[in-house]
């Protein structure tokens, strides 16, 4: 913990060095031209820092220890060094035998219709996708997505089909083989939806719903977790740790866009493609894009899909229509979808990129 | 609706006008110099927006109706004339007998813990209101507020006394005849908490949480409901109607402070003071805000709370701790609150204020 | 200066102390849980921080210095104490005699067309404040600002009636007494502009100009200088530190809205009202608002005049009209404008409001 | 033009349709639910937006014509049809009498130091430059930059060598038959800038300093223009215009970020790669990015040159070192260089990319 005092209030420097002590910590106090700097040395975490803060003089306080050790990449060991520990490799298994795995240098897809509004629309569509995987031999990397229960702006659009779109997602699974992704949406809902899907997603506006975060914590299920749209790193990293604390460390982190000064009529939000090796650097956890939401228009999904290859995201959220489809028939969000066609384009420029040498460390 | 069109899109154009025809709408089309507008006509909500926007060339498309009828302030009225509707007045009756009413010119203050840690804590700062408000003779405007619930960025951070908290504003309540608000944060404590407590509040990270705000318009307690970090205004007032649209319009709306870019170590977030007006015209809702969250420094607080009083709030939240507590032994926001003889002054000034005849009206 | 540097980075450890030492400071080091902290003792100016950031391992580091010094409001002394200097008070005295004093608790107001479009709208607008002046006592708090050079986001909008308008602003100042204030937007107008009117405006889109505020910063006229639109306040003052170090501390800042997320058609821009105490608290230097150009609507205008007297603020810049003038006969931002007899208001409002005797600190 | 007007301010509506009339135009009157709507038809530039606004009930007004016409994709031609124009070719010819050519999918590298601090520096990163162009036989897209004047944030920061700057690099010129780019800050270096530079730099914070624009503008010079740090993009295409309007279409525009609400300590801004295809769709103009400001950071640098890549973007900005430089001896943003062996597989990684046959329009 550093706490910066003005240089007049001795009297604080006294007693946040005793209270430091006082904490069996050692105060290094250092004495700046405008500011006195205390610098606690030990077990910071016994500190009050709020209570820091209230003294009379204290500018700024903050710790320098990991607010999500639990998925922290870096961490104190037993010995008191620091252990630089492995990425995490979430594997989801089809009924086709194959483990989906997300790992470094090999994104895994994830696509489907927004929201599953009949067995047919999401059949033909799934089993477009099995078209593409069998033709560029990436089935263990395809995997299926589909809302049955849609969080909505606005209390009187379409709000999906519950739970019989998850009777249709069981269907297709079981008739392609391809797991799937579905959004949950309510405590009520998590029990059941964990015990079907294959994976559970936590949508954007939920990103602090505590309670929503333990509950699928509590299930073992690889969470598909996305970011808020307001929300900086450090919060979504320090919100996942609730779920992780639950005992489930399968979390897959999934940028979304955030708002912005300047998005304007050309893209929805604005897509945060630097937290991808930000996300990489600091914790455990794989991370993914979702292109189809952050941009809300289909014109933009390849070049944020391609980006994201280039940025390393172990893996890509997108929504598809199948080439026959008229848009017309969509309910949801059908601005943002492209084709099957163009989502094959798509997954062919990303193993094509995979399949390059570059490295770009020093 | 208003739809624009790229102009050389003539088929577009045609196929449009016939879908709104198709609708009973009647389609007004402008040939501009660069788009095609058409402008609908007669019943729009019959039209899929999201389909409209997939047609070729189609550039933007917008509603020019409410999104949010439920608790808008202009409706249209059974005789197709547009009906100009009065601010609800919520009224919340303490022990005491008195109603706590939140309507114009008159603010209710709410003031109280961050977070309930004992029945002594929470009896001082109760009994120290009480005599502020027989000392300026304005009982009837005060209520007590206290967390039992806590929504914390991080998972380890104290989370509140939970039930205890609630048994201990039980017996403030009977003791001093404030009534109480309390924040809600999961489905599994709504009926409970609105059987016990005369306001529930939603948190701000609750905002689009809409499982919940169902569960709490299911009640017929009112809610102080609070905005998100980064909400725009018809967000807000989009999520408002998942509540009311339960049948419980006793939504009070509190601003908290938004996120901002410049936002720097001055204030913790940037309170937005204009939407206040902006409430008042578009809805029959009040509103009130919240300096000590929005601020998030005890300094600012008073600036923020008289501002307000000018700007109309129909309430304010502020959290108080008693004149002789040391913050060391608050273990939550202690930075934030003022002290009970801060409150005094604000209470007062606010009070002249309101005895002023100014009318900023033209 | 502090310096964060990965724990594992012993050698870089090793080399900024060494680096530390060399430039005559002394290290201490702090060794935490993941990272080590460097806290640099002496006149770390001397230390490139820019090379510090260069060695491997180093995290974060940042002076504790003031970067704008000479409008700071704490100093170090000849002794090495830290001195508290004075606000400064800009005095603009009148061709009645008068000084218009920019110091706390009796704010000046600076009210005018946005452009000056003729004599004869320039002349019945300062004429009206004149009645205003009069009538409320305040002759010494009124001042006269009227755009002759106009910034226009468009470049076909118009853009002022240029060194015309000065002579306008000339005769109308001769008839009323009334000093104004009016903005250069070139180098090669400031000379000649600073001669003729008594206060320089610097505007929004110049605020990171940095030839054009050493051009004002060479003349002595007292420099109204408006905020950037997302100018963090450090940003803001480093700036303004550039007119300063020519030797002209005559700075007014001006608050004028900022960009945000969440502002919608309410308002135009999003109004920073804490940044009033933050000034005062960090430089020598008065700051006014205007609300005018923030709100970018006259129904807005009376709040944030007020809420900004409640803050403290030293003057208030505000666009008036006529009361019989019609806004179709104004070229340049006719919606944000008040009628003279809706500023009267304003002013009455601020005159109640500052006689009352309330404090806010504890 | 399309104005909103409340339903009930039928005088408005009727006033506003004389308006319209009286100016040549036809207004179409649409009756929604709560607002009526008037389009206008005809040339609406004649009627003055401003005006429309202080009618009362007027809710909006805009425009459905292009506020950037001299730089717009799309116009209107002497028949009065659209015309689609096509994108410009800027070209900058080198001693070595070669084109550099700013046009579709073959981007040009503009690289260099961030500041020309000597000769000896800045021949070193040319020589390096002129090995890699020749190895990858890509001399004919390779540009030099370097800064002789610099803008910095705060007074006292390193502000460059000026015109001594200037001589070092017009004998780097000579010496490599590179062009170079060269940032202008004040309009009294612009003719002598204009003259010697090959290519001529407007910074981020001067991307509003219409004076400045307009003066390059008389020149003939290829323009290096910023956008802003929170300029929206119509805001930056209409200051583009001050420069067109001068008769000086040369125009590269150059993304370097913008300012965010989540932007942490993993990078300085917010990169908006969406804005590329958005530009190229809008405009003539070619568009490059900058991600050594973008980021701040060399580690990221790679990430966004490649992914702009994927974007179409006309051309890259990048600051180098050489190989064996320490970052030490850099004055001027040090972190955010990268070496001249990182650049390279930067540009193989884009030649790579170019050569795929990839198009992703359905």
């Amino acid at each position: 913990m550093i706490i910066e005092i003005e240089k007049e209030s001795t009297d604080t420097v006294r007693q946040v060095g005793d209270l430091v002590r006082s904490m069996h910590c050692r105060p290094d106090i250092l004495h700046g031209d405008l500011f006195t700097v205390i610098a606690v040395e030990g077990d910071a975490t016994r500190i009050d820092m709020d209570y820091v803060l209230t003294f009379p003089g204290v500018v700024r306080a903050w710790r320098i220890s990991s607010p999500y050790k639990t998925i922290a990449r870096r961490v104190i060991g037993d010995n008191n060094q620091k252990v630089e520990r492995k990425r995490i490799a979430i594997a989801v298994r089809g009924k086709d035998g194959l483990d989906r795995v997300f790992r470094d240098s090999r994104p895994v897809f994830i696509a489907g219709p927004c929201a599953v509004e009949s067995y047919d629309q999401t059949a033909r569509i799934a089993d477009g996708l099995a078209v593409i995987a069998d033709r560029l031999g990436c089935r263990d990397r395809m995997m299926l997505r589909g809302g049955a229960f849609k969080p909505r702006t606005r209390a009187w659009d379409f709000r999906g089909l519950g739970w019989e779109a998850m009777d249709i997602l069981d269907r297709v699974r079981d008739n392609t083989g391809f797991p799937y992704c579905t959004e949950v949406m309510a405590v009520s809902q998590a029990e059941e939806v964990a015990r079907r899907a294959d994976m559970i997603q936590i949508g954007t506006r939920n990103y602090q719903n505590f309670d929503l975060l333990e509950a699928v914590g509590q299930t073992r299920r690889p969470v598909l977790y996305k970011r808020g749209v307001s929300a900086e790193l450090e919060e979504w990293l320090s919100a996942a740790e609730y779920i992780a604390l639950q005992g489930n460390k399968n979390i897959l982190l999934c940028e979304r866009g955030v708002k912005s000064t300047v998005a304007g009529d050309y893209n929805r939000s604005h897509i945060d493609l630097d937290v991808i090796p930000a996300i990489h650097s600091r914790t455990i956890l794989p991370v993914i894009i979702d292109p189809s939401h952050s941009s809300g228009r289909s014109d933009l999904v390849p070049y944020q899909f391609c980006a994201a290859s280039v940025y390393g995201a172990n893996g890509m959220l997108v929504e598809v229509i199948a080439d026959d489809t008229d848009r017309k028939t969509i309910q949801c969000d059908a601005r943002q979808a492209v084709r099957l066609s163009v989502f094959e384009k798509m997954v062919r420029f990303q193993i094509g990129i995979e399949s390059s040498p570059i490295r770009f460390e020093e």
